[in-house]
Order: structure tokens, then C-alpha cells, then sequence
């Protein structure tokens, strides 16, 4: 049987449907849809389209404000606030981002954060936004607490990303997006049903004993595992000062921790000018520089390596869409009562 | 035998005497005097006060230039460049820190650059001083190449650290130091000295290969390792992104790599006004209640935990010489006709 795949157009055509469907006004789905289908192109699969169910149904249950009324605020020079009025996460973290790189423009960097917000999905789709527009961008946020800290047994930290990417034109660029986790909890769901081992070091138990069975796991570990998990724990730490501390929103152990569903969540973005202290061109060619050092040896990739042969594959092939998530797709279109042809 | 140790202000004052007749400055020897005994105290031996024989030997060797004209730019409204003018890398450095709290507490959000520099000791003592100053401090640089990329062989990345710490008056606040490599290479020579197997996932022979004997390694993984390691990768990228690319100093692969003497390196600081989007009241309730997460279970600590008990210790007690140690302590005395009396 050949594999099932879609267009990122097809994909993004249904995803706007149903989520105006559900509720949400044109701006909220057309950012929601571009962040999934940022991370459907790139590989990141855990944050792609299977997500439009689940924000469909914040929508229809009342977890997100399907039409809220965002509000920016120049609190200072540099810094730009975004109220996202529990609102899906996507909006108000691009807007962010955008007068982010607005502001570095002018003074060098720019920072903002997001309040009452939601779910973001992938940091990287914002990062990659500033890197776009010509900025260093960098994102975290904080979630609901699902990672034990370093010798630990209970979940304090969130599985809580760290994003960002560097402009270089007519090239790929270094670009990390990554979970603070070792491995995201669906990938446990994911060797539960294949019935694989999980990887060393990974997820624990509910006696918070590091496991290999998927259907032991009941949280996940920082990365650095049982050596160096202090490392991840405080990368977790980082994002707890950026995004609910300096924001004023939520911890991670305040946070439910049900699923992607919490609100009062912070978002911390940044932008930095390339050029504000060398020529752009010496910045490009220092960046470039650096992803060269990559080809002294087969088989190694700079961060992003791996998304940007993901996103060669996916942009000519179209994304795969596997039975479980072809099925997701269509009962979400169905309940949206919107016509499903993938 | 009782364990030999020495105050702060004995091994201060005796740093002063080696670095200024090693030629240092007075404002050179105490910013370094000062950096060294920031890490000494915090138990992070690793930068301390064993580094002095070595920063003499810079300044004796034409390394480092020992009386540097320090110049200070502002080539944004948010951004200072410092150029060290190939002097010891930490007074430009806690320079830069302090115009980009000064320029924090204006816009919100200061970024520094140094150029021109050469190694700043441990990258915490600049965030450190941010915190101490009312800030949220960042710091970065990248540092000669010692650790491969994930899956390789040959290293392309340095130690490069990334420190950040965050304030909180009348208690000791978060706060991450952290090497992007699962060790630093000191410890590789302190486990064969000792005769210890290395931690797994940490150190790679000539053939790079993970190896648990300290004298088959001949350079160092990821955090993360041979699993994960691609995380600890992408942030010492993240490094080179703003510790190269932006200062326009040189990449990892550029630097010589011979241990810590590399010079036309680049670091990267910032800081961020904790009361730019929340009273700072909130702030401090958020942060201590992160930090309070920690008592839910005996053992675990919030990044930055097993440091301040150290320095509870040494403060007391005095900072630890051990033998080795004591005796390169005297030799530079020695070198440097200082009196040693420790």
C-alpha cells in the first residue's frame, strides 16, 4: 500500500475550515494553521496538523477564546508586551515576534512576551518567523509539569522548548527547536502501540525509576538523563524565568499538566539585529562558515540539518499522513462539518 | 592530614600580587582576581583560583595584552560593543554586563558584545553579576573546538558555555553555568591522574568512540551523548550564533584549541529588567515559588543549588587546596617574586 500524503495546501485549507468552524476568527486559524503546518514541513510531526483536532476542541470547549481581542503594549523601548486574552497561542506569538524584530531594528534586540495565552505549538515556527524576516530569533515557554528534575521523582518542570534560528539568505540556517525533555511524551504513546523499548535514560515510572517500557513511563527525564540531567533541569529552569516568571503567568507546577490544554500561560520571545555590531555580510559569512565545518564528515548536520531534508521531502511529496492521523483528521472535519477529500 | 584550605581574601590578594607583577593593570588583576574567586567560592574549581598560574603565564607570554585600552561603543540604543583590545577576557566582560544593565533598566533589555577578548573564566561570574545587580543575566561565548557534533568524530564545537541567573533578593536565586559538553576536559585529566573510569556518553578516543578510560580520550560528546546528543549540539551552536556570527570573532574551528590560551574570541551578554512587563513583587513571589518547588522531595536542588551550598562551606571554611594545586599556587608566586605564605 503506498503511503497516504497531503499538500501542505490541502492540510492548510482543511485546517482553516475547521477551525473557523469551530469558532475561531480568520487571524487566530490562519497563524494556528501556519504554526502546524511550519512543523508538519519541517518533520516535527508531534506539532504538526495531528494538533488541529485538539485546537479545534479547545475552541468548542471553551479552554481557548476562539475570538479574542489581542492587545500590544510598549511597556519599554525594547520590550513589547502581547495579550493574547486566552486566545490559541499562535497569534499573539508571531505578533510578538514581529515587533520583536520591529524593535531590534531600531535599538539591536527586541524582546516580548505573551500572557494569557495557550498552547503555542512548535517555539521553532516563531524563531524561524525572526530568521525569516532578517532577525536572530529566540523562544521558550514553559508547560505543565511532566519532567522530574535532575535525581527526582515528581514532575516539576515542563517538557518546556528552547527555540532558535539565524537568518542567512539563499541558504539553510542554523535553526534548534528543542524540548528540554529528552524525548516528548507522544513518542511514549508511540512505542506503547508499536510495542518498542524506549530509548536509555528517557521517561520513569511511578516509582521514579528510569524505564525502557512505554507502558511503565508515566513522566519524562531532562536531557542528560541520570548523568548530566542537571543540565536539562536547568535549561527547564530557564524557561520557567523567561516565561512564567518574568511574565507573571503560571509555573509548570501550577500548570495541570493535562495535555497541551492549560491556559494563563506565558510566552518569551526575542530578536536580535545581525548587523548591529559587524556588517551583515561579515555575519553571513561567519554563519556560513560555521555550517561549512559540517561537510568535514558524512552523516553530521548543524541544527536544522535534519528539518530542512525533511522539508525537501515533504514540500515535493506532501506530508504523510498515517492511518491513525488520516482517521483523527476526518473526524475532526466531520464534526466541524466540513467536506474531508484526503 | 587536615585538608589545607585558604581564605577568599588571602588567594585574592595573592591573584592581585601575581597578575600585577605579571604586568596585569590594577583594574585587569581585580576583574580577574574577582572572576577566578567568583568560581573558587561556588565550588566550579574548574575556572577558580588553579587558573592563575595560567592567566600569568598569558600576560608574561604576550597572550594577552597586560595593560589593554578598553574602548566601550554604543552602535544601538540596546547594544554595547566592548572591544578588549586583546587583554584578559574579564573586565570587558563584566564590563559589558554592567552598560547592558545599565541600558536594561532604560529599555528593558541590554546586549553586550566583547571582542577582541580571550578567555573570561567561568561565563556564570557575568550573570551572576547582573542578578546581584537586580537583573536577569545571560551569558554565552563559543571556545576553541573540543567536542564533536552528534554522530561525529572530530570535534567542531567547543565547551562553550551558557550561563544565566536570575534575581531574587534575600535568597540565593536560580542560576545555570553550564559547559554545552556533558564534561569539561579537566575532568578527563583528574579521572586519569585518579585512575576512574569516565561516565559513559561523555569522552571520545582517537577513533571516536565513546570510552569509559580517561586515557584513550582525546575529546569530548554533547550533552545528551551518543542518545540525545544532538540537543547539547544545537546549543553550542546557539553559541556560536552569538558568540561568533554576532561579534564577528572567530568560530570554534578557527581557534587554535590548545587549552583555553585562544584570543579574537567573542562573548555575549545581556540582561533583563525583571519589572519590564510584571511588578517586580511578582516576579520575586514567582521565583521563590519555583524555588520552593524543590522541597516537594529530599535530594533535588533548582540549578544553581549544589553551588550555593558550596560557597556556604567555603566561606566558611576557606576554599580547598589540594596538594597539586598548592604547589602550582606557589610556583607562580614564585615566578612572579611574591611572597607565599599560603
Amino acid at each position: 500500500m503506498t503511503e497516504r500524503r497531503a499538500s501542505a495546501q490541502e492540510l492548510a485549507a482543511l485546517s482553516y475550515a475547521v477551525l473557523t468552524s469551530a469558532g475561531a476568527d480568520p487571524d487566530s486559524a490562519e497563524a494556528t494553521t501556519g504554526a502546524m503546518l511550519h512543523a508538519s514541513l519541517l518533520g516535527v510531526d508531534s506539532h504538526g496538523i495531528r494538533l488541529l483536532p485538539f485546537y479545534a476542541d479547545c475552541l468548542r470547549d471553551g479552554i481557548c477564546n476562539p475570538k479574542p481581542k489581542i492587545t500590544v503594549s510598549h511597556p519599554r523601548r525594547s520590550a513589547v508586551l502581547v495579550d493574547a486574552d486566552d486566545g490559541l497561542g499562535h497569534l499573539p506569538t508571531y505578533r510578538a515576534m514581529d515587533e520583536a524584530c520591529a524593535i531590534a531594528r531600531d535599538t539591536g534586540i527586541g524582546m516580548g512576551v505573551v500572557i494569557n495565552s495557550t498552547h503555542f505549538g512548535a517555539a521553532g515556527a516563531y524563531a524561524l518567523a525572526a530568521a525569516n524576516a532578517g532577525f536572530i530569533g529566540f523562544v521558550t515557554c514553559n508547560s505543565g509539569a511532566f519532567v522530574v528534575p535532575y535525581g527526582g521523582k515528581k514532575p516539576i518542570h515542563g517538557t518546556s522548548p528552547i527555540a532558535m534560528a539565524a537568518p542567512l539568505e539563499s541558504r539553510d540556517p542554523y535553526f534548534l527547536d528543542m524540548a528540554t525533555s529528552s524525548i516528548p511524551w507522544n513518542k511514549v504513546m508511540r512505542y506503547r502501540t508499536e510495542g518498542l523499548e524506549l530509548p536509555p535514560d528517557a521517561a520513569l515510572d511511578a516509582e521514579g525509576q528510569y524505564t525502557l517500557d512505554p507502558n511503565m513511563a508515566v513522566c519524562l527525564g531532562p536531557v542528560g538523563g541520570s548523568g548530566f540531567g542537571y543540565k536539562g533541569a536547568a535549561l527547564a529552569g530557564l524557561a520557567e524565568v523567561l516565561g512564567a516568571m518574568l511574565t507573571g503567568m503560571r509555573l509548570s507546577i501550577e500548570q495541570e499538566g493535562v495535555v497541551l490544554a492549560d491556559t494563563k500561560v506565558g510566552h518569551f520571545v526575542m530578536a536580535i539585529d545581525p548587523s548591529t555590531f559587524v556588517p551583515l555580510a561579515v555575519f553571513n559569512e561567519r554563519h556560513a562558515g560555521y555550517l561549512d565545518g559540517f561537510k568535514a564528515e558524512p552523516g553530521i548536520m548543524p541544527a536544522g540539518g535534519p528539518e530542512w531534508a525533511k522539508r525537501i521531502d515533504r514540500e515535493a511529496k506532501g506530508i504523510p499522513l498515517a492511518e491513525g492521523l488520516h482517521r483523527e483528521l476526518a473526524d475532526a472535519a466531520d464534526k466541524a462539518k466540513v467536506a474531508f477529500s484526503l
